[in-house]
């Protein structure tokens, strides 16, 4: 970061995510101040050193860095460019990173009104979930300038460890959007081996011995679908949240004009499990369309 | 294999994996007696000292362990129950271990009309392709007695590296399909991934960087994802072949009563491929459904 000069970094959104990834930056020896919708979830970062901002504004006049990781795109679009927002409120030179999974359409419109006012935005959304944030093992997925991505890196490879530079403002957006798109529809053949198993009176941890390592093999196989057979529908990513990214990945893709036979099947049948109770549980609970 | 005594293997079915297949035993120093439909396809095989048998019968008298891999379930069933098959011309304590991908309920039969000889059968279908044969890297999955599973393991063991037991007859079979099913809607899952990312104005490779070690991560984003980005569309695995396991699962799914949403999508979308000349492409060209 040799061009920022005295780093200060802001940080918007302490939630679960939010408070490990600001609690390595505190440890790294930053100054840093936080600002979040509940101030109690922000009280172990506060005890830790960190200055309180009122609101965005308050935050935006003192930090040079600011980074946030807040729930929906009209969350993000209120701290970006609401009366109290970043954007209306930056000093020129400031350096935004978003990592909210967000729309990619907002990322550009917000990376152009930052422009325009000499303020430097990138979309860096991130892959990992709790776990990946607390052992800063993100994988981070940027858009925006790659001279500003250059710059900011050092401070995202403390929260992070698959750092990738993915093209023009949107494009860590559209990347996390690959992301989800390629999950959605695994994780339906995932819980489909599963039932399929179980009904023809296999035993389903013998069945993922023989299939996991092969060409059925992956990452939600080998986690997700033993917690399937357990019962355990315990949230590591939460079906709501999983819903809203199936929904900016669907409206992006209607823009393109492309179809999205998987993701939509996925979508409508995460949607019901929503309705039927299930949004707070874990998207492994997508076992549960079958019962 | 305490209780086979003087083995001699006979082997019926010697396409590409499995020719490697029985070069194995082979190279192992068994006696092999080999049939298959086109001589030709032997060839090699009898050079290396193989014995001919001009029909499965033939061979039947002589074998007291028989391996088979033919290509669809209407081959097992006449191989195994023709009147010039292994069944009614079997020699009573003879291991029968067919391992083409199959339907379990043919397994289930074969089984109990073996029985009723007092022959030994074994359902085994096998992952990893012709690499993994050529290899003697294959995942086999078993049904049958524990105890024929147990005493022609050996054998299994020159052929292949991940060799589980999964249950009685037809659990083998029944284990392929749990694999195929995950597979299916997967490929689904890559496909859309990568047309997405090209649409938005991505790099599908330098996306492959961001999410093929995450939670998106699979087999087929690893191996096939990249084929699909470089156009290479050659099959490691057949469409057609896919397609005639899609069916079998599905069949067997119907029989269970069990919904398939995301199998019977996959089965749609490469079914339409292959009436458009894709049959003997690779499963990767699942991507040209978007074009």
């Amino acid at each position: 970061m040799k061009n920022i000069e005295n780093t200060v970094i802001g940080f918007i959104g302490t939630g679960v995510m939010g408070s490990s990834m600001a609690g390595h930056l505190l440890k790294a020896g930053y100054p840093l101040i936080v600002y979040t919708r509940s101030k109690e979830k922000a009280e172990s970062l506060l005890e830790k050193g960190a200055e309180w901002a009122e609101t965005p504004k308050d935050l935006a006049q003192k930090a040079n860095v600011i980074i946030t990781i807040v729930g929906y795109p009209h969350d993000v679009e209120e701290v970006y460019l609401g009366e109290n927002g970043l954007i209306p409120n930056g000093k020129q030179d400031t350096y935004l990173i978003d990592m909210t999974t967000s729309t990619p359409s907002l990322a550009e419109r917000i990376f152009q009104e930052a422009e325009a006012k000499g303020i430097r935005a990138i979309d860096a959304p991130v892959s990992g979930g709790d776990i990946g944030a607390k052992e800063a093992r993100l994988t981070i997925m940027a858009g925006g300038k790659e001279e500003d991505f250059d710059e900011v890196k050092p401070i995202l490879e403390l929260m992070g460890q698959n750092i990738v530079y993915q093209g023009p403002a949107g494009s860590g957006q559209h990347t996390k959007m690959c992301n989800q798109i390629a999950i959605a529809s695994n994780m339906i053949g995932v819980s489909e081996a599963i039932v399929y198993a179980e009904k023809a009176g296999l035993n389903p941890e013998q069945v993922l011995k023989s299939i996991s390592a092969g060409a059925a093999g992956s990452w939600s196989l080998s986690n997700l679908a033993p917690r399937m057979t357990k019962g355990d529908f315990e949230p590591g990513f939460y079906i709501k949240h999983f819903i809203k990214d199936m929904n900016i990945a669907l409206e992006e893709a209607e823009r393109m004009g492309m179809m999205t036979p998987g993701l939509s099947l996925a979508k409508k049948m995460y949607a019901e499990l929503a309705e039927k109770g299930e949004e707070n549980s874990g998207t492994q609970a997508l076992y549960k369309y079958w019962q």
